[in-house]
Order: C-alpha cells, then structure tokens, then sequence
C-alpha cells in the first residue's frame, strides 16, 4: 500500500484544482479540508472524491470563480448563497459566518443553497470548536440512494449530521453519522476494491438484501431503525435544503451521473457558544466526565471496550500524522490518470 | 374499553393536580398539554403518567409553586431554570421564550435546567408550528434504560428528539422519536398490559433479546442503528443535559424509583421563524410537495402505503376528536384508584 504525508496530498489536491482554474487561494482552502478529511480517516470523503470533483469542474458543473454571499439574514441566522462554488469553500464561508453569530448573538445558524458536496460532516465541527463552540452541520446528500420508509422510489439521501462538542484533556466527541446504515462512499469504496458489503446496508426493490456493490443502482441504501431513519433524513433534508432554498427531494441532481447541472446543494451548520450556556471550562470538565464514564463501562460478552463518537477518527489521525496517510492501489492508478490528463506532478512527487 | 371525552379527560386530570396543591392555571395548563397527549396518540405519555406525576408532587420530587426563571440569557439563547416546577409548565414557558426570541433573531434556542418529565417530545413542536416556525425538541430520559454501544452499564436514557414542519394544506410534519429502537414507555405499557414485547427492543445483560416486559430491569433497550443510536443519545444528552447545566449520563435521577430527589431534567427547545428563510407560504407549499411526492412512491412488496412522520398521530387525533379517547382496563382502575386516594370525582365524571 502507497502511503503519503500530508503534505504530498495537500500540495497534490493543489495542483489539480489550480489546474482546472481553481483560484491559487481556493485550492489551498479546498486542499486543506480534504486532506484533512483523509488524516481524520474519512477514506472515502477525501482525495477519493477529487477525480469527481475536477471533472464536475470541467463540465461546468462547479463555478471556480463563485460570488458567496448572503442571501438573506437576520441576527442569530443567515442564508448562505454559494453560487455553485467548491462546496469546501462556501462551508468554511458559512461556518465562519456562524461562528461569527454565535459569538454575538449565543447561537449562530447559517443554512447554505447553491453549495457543493463538501466532503466530510465532521469537517465542519472542527472549526466552532476550536472557538469553545459546539458544531452542529447537516447536509442534504448529492444523489438519492433512499427511499420513503415502505417505498421504492430513490426520493432522499443519506442526510448526514455531525455534532462536535469539545471536551478538556480528552478527544473531542464528533458524532458524524449518515442516516443510513451505511453511507453512499463506502458502498462506492468497496465497489472500486470489489469487495462485498454486509447484509443490512443495502436492499433491492424486491426487499430482498443487496451485497454486491457493483450492483448498487439496482438497490437502495437502508435507513437506520427503519422508520425513524427515514424520518430523521426527511426533516434533516427539509432543514438542510428546503428551508435554505437549495434541493431537496425529487429536486436532487445526481452528482455521479450529472457533472453539468448546477446541483443546488444545502447544508446547515449552528454553532453553540459554550460561554453564553456555562463556564467553558466547567463544560468541558463535564464532558471529560461523560466520556470517562462511558469509557468505564463494562462490556458484553465478546466486546473489547466501549469507544466514544470521534474516539476512532482520532486515533487514525494520531497514526496518520505519525506514518502517513495509506492510498488504496485502486485510488492511487486514478490518482496518476487524473495527474497525466491535468499535465500535472503526481501524488508522490516531492511536497 | 372505556373511552372518554377530551374534556373529560382534561377535567379529571386538573382535578387530581389541584387536590395535591398545585395552582388552578398552572393545573389548567398541564391538564391540558396532557390530554393533547393522549389526543395524539401518545399513550405512553399522556394520562399514563399522571398517578407517577402526583406521587412525585406528593413526595416533594416536584415543587408546586415554581419560580420559573431564566438563567442565562444572550440574545438568540438562554437557559431556563425550571426549579422543579411540573415538567408540562417549564417546557411551555421555554418554548414560549424561544418563539419570542425566534420573531426577532430568527432562531431561538432555549435550554432547561431543573425541569421535570413533560410528556411527548411533539408536543413542543406544536407551539411554534402555530407561529409559522419550526420547532426542534430534545431531551434527557427520565431515567436511563441504555448502555454505551457495547456496554452494560445503564448510562444513557432514550434522549428523544422531536422535530415539527408546517405545511400548507397537508398535516404538518411531526418527526417524534426515541434514539432507541423503542421507548420506555411502550415498555411499560406492555407490561401494565401483560402483553410481550417484540423481538429487537431490549436485549440483556449477556447479549441475549428479552421480550418479557416483566423481565425490563434486567436488560436495556437498543439504540437505533447500534453505535449511531448511541451516538445520538450521548449528543443529545449533552446538548439537552450538560450544556443547560441540567443531569446527565450518571447524574439522572431515575425517577421511576425515586419520587424525591430533584430530577435536574434538561431539555432544548429551539424555534425556526421560517419567514427569515424564505417567504412562507412558499415554504409550506415546497413541504406539501416533499409529503405528496413520499406517499406516491410505489411500495415494496406486502407494504400498503408510504407515510410521513406525523400522518399516523395525525389521522388517531382525528379519530379521537369524534370518538373520544380509549383508555385500557389496567389504566382505568390505576386512575379510579388514584381518585379515590385524592378524594375526587373520577374520570367518567361528567365534564
């Protein structure tokens, strides 16, 4: 397995982007998140999605030189217009616009339309923590792999949630869940390393269960607890797109068969000021506890220990930062097309 | 099975808060969130709970004559202290000052510290929805019933989450639920019934399903989707809990057990005023078309129909306004027995 730094994928990230006309400070913003997304063991979020990324570039689908703006606002909340940009960019945009609220006003929630796919929730947390806030992102996915609970019809995404809520000495919690059993990008994942996936991910139009990835688009994802996942991504999807004007629903451009259409993305993110509720570092005191509690439990028979939200992210990223960032044989062979046909340096090229 | 008015209903159940001391309107108004309960179809927390509620109230668990009253206040947010008021009247008092703080900041997020158990997490989605907002509550359980992902220790409550979207001429969206695969109070019900209980529900202490209701202290329920639900449970709690300075994880009181001690009880409740998003007609009429468009997928195979959060306690409310509401044998001789005890006339009484 190929491994690299950090610093070989960000720089390499770069490259493609800025040569597809991504502005030199863009790339570097988009870089950073989604090597960070590999860092924090995100596999199947970050350089992953670069190919797509450039080509949805390519075909006009993504503006390189987006006009973000707030479409409308009042105080604690806004309504970010990303104007089709890197989804990367209009997020950090709205996550510092949110930041920004949440120090003035106690809460700051920012919806998003005309955004991108931006990689990872749990990105998106990272940045309202390091300001003692909690983070709080939601998203409407980029393609319909759900059905209504009881349906067959591909009407919703996996509509992901992530929660980041800084503690003291520990890890950070960062709950990053799709509301799915499994997400879209794994299934993705282990199709180009044609693996199998488990029972329970995905179904067939018949109910009956789905293991081979390569047949995906016969099937649907599953929803975690039945109806109540099918629930949590309706009201999440109404939230994140509907509210902030961005698609949702039958109104979801397929971003893997569509690299042209403007896809009309919405997200949210809120950020909690710590301050405004309590001592900050009261607060992170109690989480301290709350984890070391959870952490202390015993386990069922056959279970090594109990691990909190974030716990494993973490460690991949202590690791990672250590021995460098493992690449997929797979992913590095289009790694190097995609480098060729951009007449850039590849992903191993000195940082 | 009997079956009784809503007023009469709303009638006995202020008879019985009023013969334990509490005030004639705050009485009035707990009367009434409770019957709106049971109205709905929550029948694991409406009536259900009123002879635990007098214990509590008898005990000294609840405090009768409550200084409700905010803790911490900046702009968009705050944090109520409910100084162990009824549950019913704190959360009303929360929603209401989040709806107010919502009309002029866009978004209001109210915390709750020293609450009580209020009932079903929807109920306080509907005050906001009358305001043409979006009302999102979460709680901390009353009493923990869920071990860490893998665990044994009972650390967690069901942390539900409610979420209510307005429409314009369908029933609006009312996203009710447990983070785990059943709440507690079906449990309990099921086992005031003599009834089993489902397969998937609870599990206990070596791995094994339990579906004796009799049998629930010996076991725990199960989070939704295994490490997500429990995701979900600790993050909620945080935010309803820890956040608002209210108990959480080891700190909740178990108040099926204990009638005395303070609860602390958090919860948020968080209003959206749609019109700072978008217009707001334009908004309902987008949500009647993700309803309509969900239940005219077709089905999979044995399913009758495709429904939306909220249609099936929306279509019992209907019922019940015409025909009144049932309550079973085992319930109606608690509730005859707790008259007697209070001296009042009982639930039959003429309204």
């Amino acid at each position: 397995m190929l491994t690299v730094t950090v610093e070989q994928l960000e720089r390499f990230i770069w490259r493609c982007l800025t040569a597809v006309e991504i502005p030199e400070p863009d790339a570097r913003v988009v870089a950073e998140l989604m090597s960070e997304a590999d860092l924090n063991g995100s596999d199947g979020h970050g350089v992953f999605r670069l190919p797509q990324y450039v080509s949805r570039v390519q075909s006009g689908g993504i503006n390189v030189r987006p006009n973000i703006h707030i479409e409308r606002d009042q105080n604690a909340m806004a309504v970010v217009n990303g104007d089709d940009g890197m989804g990367h960019l209009v997020m950090r945009y709205a996550t510092e616009l949110a930041i920004e609220k949440a120090a003035s006003e106690g809460v700051g929630w920012v919806g998003v339309q005309h955004g991108n796919h931006a990689g990872p929730a749990a990105l998106y947390t990272k940045m309202p923590m390091q300001r003692d806030m909690i983070g709080i992102y939601i998203a409407v996915g980029s393609a319909n792999h759900l059905p209504p609970w009881g349906g067959t019809e591909l009407l919703l995404s996996t509509n992901p949630i992530a929660v980041g809520i800084p503690a003291a000495e520990e890890p950070p919690i960062v709950l990053d869940m799709a509301t799915t059993v499994a997400a879209y990008g794994k299934v993705k994942m282990a199709a180009q390393r044609g693996e199998q996936i488990p029972e329970g991910w995905m179904m067939d139009k018949f109910g009956k269960p789905l293991t081979d990835p390569a047949r995906a688009a016969e099937g649907f994802l599953l929803p975690i607890g039945g109806a109540k996942g099918y629930g949590l991504a309706l009201v999440f999807g109404l939230l994140a797109g509907t509210l902030n004007g961005a698609a949702f629903g039958k109104e979801v451009v397929d971003f893997n068969a569509d690299s042209k259409s403007s896809t009309n993305t919405g997200q949210l993110v809120a950020a909690l000021s710590i301050e405004a509720f309590m001592d900050v570092d009261r607060f992170k005191r109690k989480v301290d506890g709350v984890i070391r509690s959870m952490r202390a439990s015993p386990t069922l028979p056959g279970i090594d220990a109990v691990r909190v939200p974030g716990e494993r992210s973490h460690r991949v990223r202590m690791e990672r930062e250590k021995n460098g960032i493992p690449v997929h044989p797979g992913l590095a062979q289009k790694l190097d097309e995609l480098a060729r046909e951009l007449g850039v340096d590849g992903l191993t090229a000195a940082a």
